[in-house]
């Protein structure tokens, strides 16, 4: 690629020009190498973030922060791949379910997942409560697995988009994060980058969600849905509560445990619907549910993926993923086995009033578990597994003064008082 | 000043609000300490460019670049001070002979004057074409020469408006360089800090000044004008022609003798008259003619100003500032003493064609002088103090075909057909 003055492009964006693909590749390509002055990415970033991004540079910009490293092949598998993406929220442990769901009826899910970041945990940090589970697979290695079992889940390598990583760090110190034009490419990349075919957006809104409203929600579910079918692949997106916690449980192992609940046919109905929900849209915009043996009605393929639940064929596709990434399977069966449960103690929390509940606050509640060690410190400290809260009530059941209505799971001799201020704050009743 | 981080003022910026005068010199101070990282001030520097500035700010930005550095006070003077600022422009000599001016009619000039740029030389440049000028004067040297003659004419130091140079070094680095928001506030911070009361802006239009257009430099004008006065200053503006080169001589010893022309009641018309407006709206923008002793009637000020041109006043006070800043007061009477001439020889320059001149573009003579070696080259490197170009004809005149109409002034054996083929497409002429 000729040399290129990057201020060229950046006057052009400045101007409230368009640029084109190869302008952005050119762009992106800078920031990969490392071969651009920060203040010229510094200034770019802002002049997107002032000027906004067209659909097809938005596009662009994901495709090449996608090419600006490894990019997975699955052409040789026989089985059609799919992928989910959340935005994250608090007790969100739909991708454990979730994956081994759409293997256990045809489909193959190579995931790469994140951490935790503030209150959210990440499926990474889930599933590491497992004892022995490795998610550092190579390539060579996600592929014997997920030709084994139909589904990998595993984390993101230095070579998988290394653009976005350097303009992920200079985003935050350059104030230029909350936008939809760096924040949809940023998240498409990735999951371009994992070479799923199909792609369900997990799109939270609500208090412990990154968009708080609907309308924002549905916003960035469009601009991602569009990113991805501009880039040839099966989208669709799924607009998802996240103003209460999802099921009961927050915390790692905690999140584990009810996982493995849903994947036997149990567990919250919150939690078993939403997972329903995302394995529908995703057999349904992936054109290849017949080719899988999936019924193509609506109501057919939901009672088919139900089924996979309540059959225990999600479960064993989870145990056999689990075993070959290295996880003690019996810690599956057995709670106690996961990391750091057996180092907790349960203290009740009771409710200060009475009435029918009309919210639990997720952002409260996730802010609690963090308060008792379960979300990842400001310099990136590793969550402890064990810890975290367990609802015992959801919204629509009734409360009486002093009746226990969480348990908190916690360290021995932890101060409770923070966790429990909180519990109290997200707690909203009304009269019967 | 508390630690403050400057993202959270690039994010007000970034969404469009106004930044309070202490966010602004905090984000001055963080660029004048050098303590900021460089992401954060071009992060900064493109949200100002994208969202703009109100007149508020802009004087807020101005007010905390020059206290970055050191502000001069002139508060002991018994005269009123006043100073000129220039666009710049081909030809542009007024300075040399602006500053004696209005020294000889009463007034301090305490003039801080900068280095050529591109195809326009720059009054230090001109002013060291005289032998053992010095420009490099200390601020109590300053202070001596200002009140022996009423003016001194000095290049910058490190010490005045620190934050422009880094501002400026990083605006070139991120391409925010073409927006008023900043260039603006960048000119207007060096002469605020000149701390002189009144000032004039000579604000240039045309092919060879910044600004092409007159809506353009009225904007500019209207904009410096708002700041000067929002810092507290009497300041008026003028819009004069950059169509043309100013006067007849560009090149900088040429320039010098020219000067001495129009110091002496001589020289051409355009470039008297424009001292002369230059100099009446100061000193009437200023408040305090009367106090000098000037008419305050329009005409009757006019005529005293050009009498001071005509008496040998204004010559005077140039003769005392060359003396006294070191210079060679004999080579104003003797051109070929200056710097460079007498390393020079002349040739003629034939029109092609005859008929009545329309245009003599300024933007191809400055760059014909430039190919003469007149030019700062992109290195920086000096320009040849005795080189330059001298019409012999105005627009107005006519000329006829193979009459000479330019005088080149160049180094023996330099190649001349880059400058004639610029000096050719200068011409436009009419039909008589």
């Amino acid at each position: 690629m000729p040399q290129v003055d990057l201020r060229d492009l950046i006057a052009v964006k400045r101007d409230g020009g368009t640029l084109s693909p190869e302008q952005i590749e050119q762009f992106v390509q800078a920031a990969a190498s490392g071969s651009a002055p920060e203040a010229h990415l510094a200034s770019m970033l802002m002049a997107i973030f002032c000027r906004g991004l067209t659909t097809e540079e938005r596009t662009g910009y994901s495709l090449a922060m996608m090419r600006s490293g490894d990019v997975l092949d699955w052409s040789h598998l026989d089985r059609p791949t799919a992928d989910k993406h959340s935005t994250g929220g608090v007790g969100d442990k739909v991708s454990l379910i979730w994956a081994p769901l759409m293997a256990a009826v045809g489909f193959a899910v190579p995931m790469i997942s994140g951490r935790g970041l503030g209150h959210t945990g990440g499926t990474l940090d889930k599933l590491e409560s497992i004892p022995g589970f490795r998610t550092d697979l190579d390539t060579r290695s996600m592929d014997s697995v997920i030709q084994a079992v139909g589904c990998v889940m595993v984390g993101q390598t230095a070579r998988l988009v290394p653009a976005d990583r350097t303009l992920y760090a200079l985003r935050s110190r350059t104030a230029t994060v909350p936008t939809l034009d760096h924040i949809a490419p940023s998240i498409m990349s990735k999951k371009l980058a994992e070479g799923a075919r199909a792609l369900v957006l997990d799109v939270k809104v609500g208090s412990g969600a990154f968009m708080k409203t609907r309308a924002d929600a549905q916003e960035l579910a469009d601009v991602m849905v569009a990113i991805g079918l501009g880039a040839g692949r099966q989208v669709a997106a799924v607009l998802s509560d996240m103003g209460t916690p999802l099921g009961m449980a927050v915390g790692n192992s905690l999140e584990v445990a009810e996982s493995v609940d849903c994947l036997q046919g149990g567990g919250p109905s919150d939690l078993r619907e939403l997972v329903l929900d995302l394995a529908q849209e995703c057999a349904a915009v992936s054109g290849q549910a017949e080719e899988v043996g999936l019924p193509a009605e609506a109501s057919a393929l939901r009672a088919r993926l139900a089924l996979a639940l309540d059959d225990g064929s999600a479960m064993t596709a989870f145990e056999q993923m689990v075993e070959l990434q290295g996880g003690d399977v019996a810690s599956l069966h057995d709670p106690h086995r996961l990391h750091g449960v057996s180092e907790t103690q349960e203290s009740v929390h009771l409710a200060r009033r009475a009435g029918r509940i009309t919210t639990i606050d997720a952002l409260d509640v996730g802010l609690a578990a963090a308060a008792l060690g379960g979300g990842r410190g400001a310099n990136g400290e590793a969550p402890h597994p064990g810890v975290g809260i367990v609802l015992t009530k959801k919204v629509g059941d009734t409360v009486t003064t002093g009746e226990p209505w969480v348990r908190l799971h916690h360290a021995p001799n932890s101060d409770l008082r923070a966790a429990r201020d909180l519990l109290d704050a997200s707690l909203k009743v009304a009269p019967e």
